[in-house]
């Protein structure tokens, strides 16, 4: 993350998917990506959430990013027929979308290492604009891409969340956030009303948790982020106790 | 309500205000709008968030309301200096934004009422574009307003909600939404889980809790809507189970 504080960096926020508009699914990703942007010291200047629409993506991709430093879009990059963020987000830049070789390899591997087909639909995954640069997805590999200013990430909050997490380094800011991760042996269901306290105690950071399920339990990865390391710490400690008490 | 089968009713909304940008507050607004004209037969088609900026405003009601049936908009219709949406939208459509007197008498009474004094500040609430009618607010009496096909609303839920009720009859559209009230001696925090689950076993209705406070106690009216009247029955049934068994 480079720093230069004499310069304002703006971003714009575009969500992409008719399940939000229909109102079946409650979006969680603008909030957790103002409170980032803003950790980190970028403006984030609008929002716009648009139907899984080639045209309106195209317009709204074209409108916001001229006018911004960044845009971050979120959903729409799976393997169903209305996943079409790649092929619009291509179009908006003039570009073919093609087989990334990159993502071609991650996600073969990544089938044949459980024994699934890499079908078709999969690998309607590995498409980016040419020449984008690709995006980590530790949790489901299926990557995000960056494209000049544009960044394109998943819908899923936990996926999208450490894909953040990935292209923050790579962003103009100010301060670089820093973060600290405690493992926790309970589910999101137990932790979640005491995490919520101490996120209040704490408006410092920016505290996300990460479910797991293996071996038949629930377990979380708690993730505190913040641009001052004291106000991590001290969130930190507030977990931990958290976590002794319920034991 | 009228009913027009024929046509094709679409709606944008614009979310108004920095806090929901930074991250300091969490938008509730758009799940419950979206929710609420998909249940009523209206297709939210785009919806956009910006800061407390004449600017900004004035050109997102300009392109939203000449493409589309509908516009509501959440946020800055309070008493404070960068409350600026009925200034920004009077501006947009060109009108002169005045003292409404119907809102005058509204707000001088409830504060009167109250041995409130009615400030400058607070008579900012009574301002509208020359020509817009009223959005009754049972809650706290600052009214909305409607000009041409954009409804202005507030920014806190439980009042938009409200004003979603007010609106709703005088909008095109397919099929009424029906809906119930159940008074509930509880408070959201104790029904909130239980709510929840019976929310998701009932997709047909949109069920609301509206948190009252008074004599020291917290107790809730819990709201649900549908178009089908089985649908809020087979809700109604299992909420007053719930409580009963909270009893």
């Amino acid at each position: 993350m480079s720093s230069d504080n004499t310069e304002t960096v703006t971003a714009a926020m575009l969500v992409i998917g008719d399940e939000i508009l229909s109102g079946r699914t409650r979006d969680k990703n603008i909030g957790f990506i103002a409170d980032y942007l803003t950790a980190i010291g970028i403006n984030l200047e609008e929002v716009r959430i648009v139907p899984d629409d080639e045209d309106r993506i195209i317009a709204a991709v074209n409108a916001l990013r001229t006018a911004h430093t960044y845009v971050f879009t979120t959903g729409g990059i799976g393997p169903t027929h209305d996943d079409i963020t790649a092929e619009a987000v291509s179009k908006a830049f003039g570009l073919p979308c093609e087989f990334h070789s990159e993502a071609l390899a991650l996600l073969a591997a990544h089938y044949k290492s459980r024994n699934m087909e890499f079908t078709e639909a999969r690998k309607r995954m590995a498409r980016t604009p040419r020449g984008a640069s690709l995006i980590d997805n530790p949790i489901s590999i299926a990557p995000g891409f960056r494209i000049e200013n544009v960044h394109v990430m998943a819908g899923v909050p936990v996926i999208m969340q450490k894909m953040m997490d990935a292209i923050a380094p790579t962003l103009k800011t100010g301060v670089k956030l820093q973060s600290a991760t405690v493992d926790c042996p309970f589910g999101e269901g137990t932790i979640g009303g005491p995490l919520g306290d101490i996120q209040k105690d704490h408006p410092d950071t920016i505290i996300g948790s990460y479910p797991k399920f293996s071996d038949g339990s629930y377990s979380t990865q708690i993730v505190i982020r913040s641009r001052d390391n004291a106000a991590i710490e001290a969130a930190r400690s507030d977990v931990e106790a958290m976590l002794a008490g319920l034991n």
